[in-house]
């Protein structure tokens, strides 16, 4: 096998399938990139059995064949080289021994024999759903963080997608809040509900662009998920199970409604923070009387106090929070005025617009006034 | 004592003096920048009884007084202050309980004692030279990798200064290379020769400006080395000792001189570097012959073939280096066109201009050809 390509080109393809490399484990095949030339384009795909993700490299095939590469190897080496305008180039014999060169320097590497390779799985293609790259991506940026990632219970570290005719809903939760987001399609779609992991829609955020025109696929199936846009694949097992009922956690009853000024809430709010050390679960108590919310932390390094008007409809309450979720919820929206809705100290709190694209629930702690 | 600050002098001051911190201690103390605002101008300290560092804030003195303040906690807090064009405002009670305010934030911490914190020692001032900032703030940049900071040997860990009529020296070494910097002085000064922790030199080349109109004055003392900058000073133990005899080291005999693009020469031992580990002490191994530098390292990761040509005086060789060493020296370098000079494959490797203004001797290795 013998490919050319532009050294600029090359990285950004295999900056994209390099999402798909664990960064543990113990099999050197899924440490690979897979170069594919057996055809008429180059492909390059890895694949860690749970996500793999696929895509052309623009280069010139000047003898076909196919190798798996070392990715970490080959895409520090290829970062590398320097050599203008000169072509980059890799070549690999029968036993895989692959050199990639660009002008003067020259990277003898041992490459493995791509059979050994596993291809991505074939799935239908009928059920599926069509976004714009950047919808999609800030959908999972704004929702994500809500999942618990590391959680034993396997499900809460997945996003939830519920398509139902033109709505889809990406859905994220851990034991104390809840982050929904809703999109109108522009066109009534089918219906699916599937759990994805959290970590294939944080890769997945990144490879997409903030480009609003560039469209991406969705294709459910009983076990994938795949994404296809521009000349990449990505696919992805689902988690098994059925996710938690959301309606059932949610009300649109509330006691005291307040509008506020939302980066002068989260300033004052991510101030409090300096008292706070992760471990301390300390909470954020806000005093909410007359149009203030008043914000005290009080921690063994001081105490803070902080005044944010609000227009407030409803009754008084005293309420304390985790101020971790308040700001991750208040840095995901992008109005600069907000609604929150409380009943008491005891039931959630919910941050969301009239129309509901975005539904924060945020719990509330016990806390000693 | 109550002071009122603008943020951004108020950062910029603490910023400064907060590199005299030191990141662990058990001595709360230390720990603190003391706020002594008891004369006509607010001085802002710092000292970890090696390095102590005061400079002057700009601010109003309402009332007058001194406390010091827990360094990094006050920091964050006042780097997290949000209030426009408000002033920060620090006010302390007789029991050092300190109120930091901007605005509608408002925290409290507790302040301790400035009697319990130990200024800065008093030295004479009558031996010193002059430099721009820049020049001392480069001097140090190109030189202090050299220096073995954590090694057993404290004077491994120093910077060695030597002044001498009009020339000042600035010299790092480990036991495997040398790196100095001769500076020429517009004035005759006296002469000196200290040894600075190194440390003490990275803090002071991270305050120093990019200005070479700024001006810098250095005190020599017994024990301690003084800079006086701006409204700024800090002071810094001396290593105790008499530092390596440089002169015995280097030697102007060399059986081979290399003329070299540094660009290239560089960029082709970086390349090189992907195949080797930190922990792997693998070489570089140069065959110099006709007009070519022919570089190759090999690893178990694969192995690696660059060339670079060059203008060759007298015989062939080959010869081994640790790449870091080579490519610490040729980043520290701004000339375009470098001189290598050497004699065999056991003698060190000199890189230096004509006029000495830079010495950068690097050690060979032992390889298996």
């Amino acid at each position: 096998m013998r490919l050319e390509f532009n050294k600029e080109k090359l990285i950004s393809a295999m900056g994209i399938v390099f999402k798909a490399i664990p960064s543990r484990t113990t099999n050197p095949i899924l440490e690979c990139i897979l170069f594919d030339a057996s055809g008429d384009k180059i492909k390059l795909t890895a694949n860690d059995t749970e996500l793999g993700i696929e895509t052309v490299a623009e280069g010139i095939i000047v003898e076909k064949g196919k190798v798996a590469l070392d990715a970490r190897l080959s895409f520090d080496i290829i970062r590398k080289l320097e050599g203008g305008d000169a072509p980059v180039v890799i070549e690999s014999d029968s036993s895989f021994t692959t050199t990639i060169s660009c002008e003067d320097a020259v990277f003898h590497i041992q490459g493995r024999d791509g059979e050994e390779f596993s291809y991505l799985p074939v799935i239908e293609k009928d059920n599926y759903i069509c976004l714009s790259q950047f919808t999609l991506k800030e959908a999972v940026r704004k929702t994500i963080f809500s999942a618990a990632l590391n959680d034993t219970n396997k499900m809460m570290g997945g996003e939830y997608i519920e398509v139902k005719d033109h709505i889809v809903k990406f859905v994220a939760l851990d034991g104390h809040r809840i982050a929904i987001r809703s999109i109108e399609m522009k066109e009534n779609y089918g219906s699916a509900k599937v759990i994805v992991p959290g970590k294939t829609m944080n890769e997945i955020s990144k490879i997409m662009t903030d480009d609003n025109e560039k469209e991406v696929l969705i294709y459910f199936s009983k076990n994938h998920i795949l994404f296809e846009f521009d000349e990449t694949t990505v696919i992805s097992r689902l988690i098994e199970g059925e996710y938690f009922r959301i309606d059932h956690m949610l009300s649109k009853d509330y006691e005291l409604k307040l509008r506020v000024n939302r980066t002068k809430l989260l300033n004052s709010i991510d101030q409090s923070t300096i008292l706070i050390k992760e471990s301390d679960h300390k909470p954020i108590v806000l005093d909410i009387s007359e149009n203030n919310i008043n914000l005290k932390v009080k921690s063994s390094y001081g105490t803070m106090d902080g005044k944010v008007s609000c227009e407030k409809t409803g009754k008084d309450l005293l309420i304390a929070f985790n101020p971790k979720f308040l700001l991750d919820a208040l840095r995901a929206i992008e109005d600069e005025e907000v609604d929150l809705y409380m009943t008491n100290a005891k039931t959630p709190c919910y941050i969301r617009d009239e129309k509901e694209s975005y539904i924060y629930l945020i719990l509330p702690v016990n806390f000693i006034a």
